[in-house]
């Protein structure tokens, strides 16, 4: 039993780092295989279809950000700080990417949302739940700092997913120009979205 | 030659609905001729490679949308509204797509670019022309309004490609969720990035 745990780890890191690179469409069941260095019969054995292998990855790959999300968003530090902290995290995250494949990869949920969100109906549910928890984490931050009278937004949720559908946005522009130093806006334009100009910073970052 | 420059039309007909539908690499060219109805040595008398294809697709594509673009963002309207205008017409195209093929099926230019950009080099370049046509759009509304007063912003390129990657951010939400109005926030999001909230309107719409 060992040996197959072994198989079905391999498998999945293989499937990880070539959806990353290639996404889902590309893939093929023989190439992930012969990544993962298993027999053809092990991937049967543990996934009855790519499909089922993509939502492994997906719950795999969330399951590690999450604690990473959560570690940041529900630390001790000021609310918005936290927020900081999350961009700086992600602008480091694509950059260790970048300088381990030479390219950045982006965001894996934003990718295959982009890629199958209308082909599969099992894929587009689980990326719902995954990026609603992400919105829930930014949220309940948002909130703290709306009740320190820090930010001053009409609707937490709103604000929240306005906040992640800033970070994917200026994710693909980094995957795009192959360079992380597009996420330097991040945090400013968070402020901004909510509201929060303490000081005279400008609005957009430079 | 008629015959001839109608095949060509039809399969880049074809190919850019398969592509809005279903991304990069779930396409064959054989597939492709299929929906055009034309001969697969059609195909390769017109385009070298699906590559080929793919980027006049995507130079077909733009072409219509700067012209909509183009209309919109050079308006005699003022600036802020030209951009107001903008996020309107994003919304009724998807909101028409959805209709026509049942999903949001997104942005075509972002869609690609996380599917494919860092796997080749031709259609990244491409996708960087066009998004960088788009941010030298909105940014020179940005700029008519910062001479007016209207917006604070430090640097108008960076602004505009924050208006820009907070569309394509809640594009890809509306895609996740099928579901257009989540572009309703684009407007109050877009006066938060810009520093321009000229009355007590929230920053993040509801």
């Amino acid at each position: 039993m060992g040996r197959t745990s072994d198989a079905k780890e391999k498998i999945l890191t293989a499937a990880q780092s070539l959806l990353e690179l290639r996404g889902y469409s590309a893939l093929g069941v023989a190439e992930i295989c012969k990544t993962a260095g298993v027999p053809k019969g092990s991937f049967y054995y543990f996934f009855e279809s790519k499909e089922a292998l993509a939502l492994a990855v997906l719950d795999e790959h969330w399951a590690v950000q999450q604690r990473d999300w959560v570690r940041v968003l529900r630390s001790e530090a000021e609310p918005l700080e936290r927020l900081r902290q999350l961009f700086e995290e992600t602008e480091a995250a694509q950059r260790a990417g970048q300088a381990s494949c030479g390219s950045v990869s982006g965001c894996m949920f934003g990718n295959l949302t982009l890629e199958l969100s209308n082909q599969t109906e099992a894929i587009r549910e689980r990326l719902q739940q995954i990026f609603e928890a992400q919105v829930a984490l930014v949220e309940d931050v948002i909130s703290e700092a709306l009740a320190r009278g820090e930010v001053t937004v009409a609707d937490t949720h709103e604000a929240a997913r306005s906040v992640v559908a800033q970070l994917e946005g200026q994710v693909l522009f980094a995957k795009l120009y192959n360079n992380t130093s597009q996420l330097s806006a991040l945090w400013l334009n968070c402020l901004a979205l909510l509201g929060a100009r303490a000081s005279e910073e400008p609005r957009v970052a430079v």
